[in-house]
């Protein structure tokens, strides 16, 4: 018996997890990551605890669909709420767009607020498999997904060995600078992210 | 007034101190990391909460501790006490000599109690900046030093390009295989470890 409360109870549902999500957003980012817990997201929601738990089982569950919500514009600023926009550019030019994408990826880790809900984040995957799961089915595949259809574009187009592994080159594009971010080993300039552009190319020319 | 407890001292407070490190490495492989505490290692140790906290300001000093001596080989299982023993093998052939090295690294991670190891230091490393730098001083620069030691020896042997970026080449090669790790993105395999050997080399061929 769907919608047997009416449309007025989905409406305050989909409002009362929109606003623990926000909160969850606005907690991480302001608070050291360990004094985030589901009763003070709760408080700054105004909702009750078990609001939360019928919902989502832990602390980290609900940090992960308030990363997952963001990142799918559902309520982020200024985004749209039909899926994650994720298409890479295609101007033609592979290396162009590589690097207009690799820096966008480097300032938003440099942005404070974005750095402490990822780390947030990094932490809750790396000590929990299931989520890391959870994490690569709905968040990191579809992105790779997404630029893998722009890189099999650019080798239709010859810019890219035939035969290059597309998972092994976003490996190389992405993971050195998730590595210096997470491990504060240096800054994420533009030039960083274009030299990893030109050397994933290099690695992958025709 | 050095020694002015005389030797016995300094052999006891040795001792404790491998004991509290022993302690710390067998408590990080065994429980989830949250249950590790000062109280815990100090009771494994058998000393007092004290004598840990007169020697480390906290838990995540104690757990770095335990694994830059592990590192170090000071009180590692068959190892010298003589420093790290991170000279890589030059048989005159970079490529070979980079499988072996990145198969092993492949393999290390992927053992279970230095895995737990990893993962408690990553999150500690990921969310204390004061720890992160000294993470790059005593760990991650030494042993990009003697790695990028090898390189040169094969830029002069005409194996890699005389005007490579020595630091981004070895991102190539450890941060891929350090993400998936993290990520459990996918099977830390000899086979991935070649294709990232293969890839930085292609990107940086003379």
């Amino acid at each position: 018996m769907p919608n047997e409360k009416g449309p007025d109870h989905s409406r305050r549902k989909e409002r009362s997890r929109q606003a623990i999500l926000a909160a969850t957003r606005a907690l991480v980012a302001e608070e050291p990551y360990e004094k985030v817990t589901v009763e003070a997201i709760a408080a700054r929601a105004g909702v009750g605890k078990q609001t939360i738990y019928r919902r989502w089982p832990s602390k980290s569950a609900v940090v992960f669909a308030a990363f997952l919500a963001l990142s799918e514009g559902a309520d982020g600023p200024g985004e749209g709420a039909d899926g994650p926009a994720v298409a890479l550019p295609d101007t033609g030019d592979l290396g162009a767009d590589l690097r207009l994408v690799l820096r966008a990826t480097a300032e938003e880790f440099a942005d404070p607020a974005f750095d402490r809900l990822i780390r947030a984040l990094t932490t809750e995957i790396a000590n929990d498999a299931v989520l890391a799961a959870e994490y690569q089915e709905k968040l990191a595949q579809p992105l790779e997904e997404a630029k893998k259809a722009r890189l099999r574009s650019a080798q239709a187009a010859g810019q890219l060995a035939a035969d290059a592994d597309l998972d092994l080159f976003l490996d190389l594009l992405y993971a050195p600078l998730f590595q210096r971010w997470l491990h504060r080993a240096g800054p994420l300039t533009a030039d960083y992210a274009d030299a990893l552009v030109d050397a994933a190319l290099r690695a992958f020319a025709p």
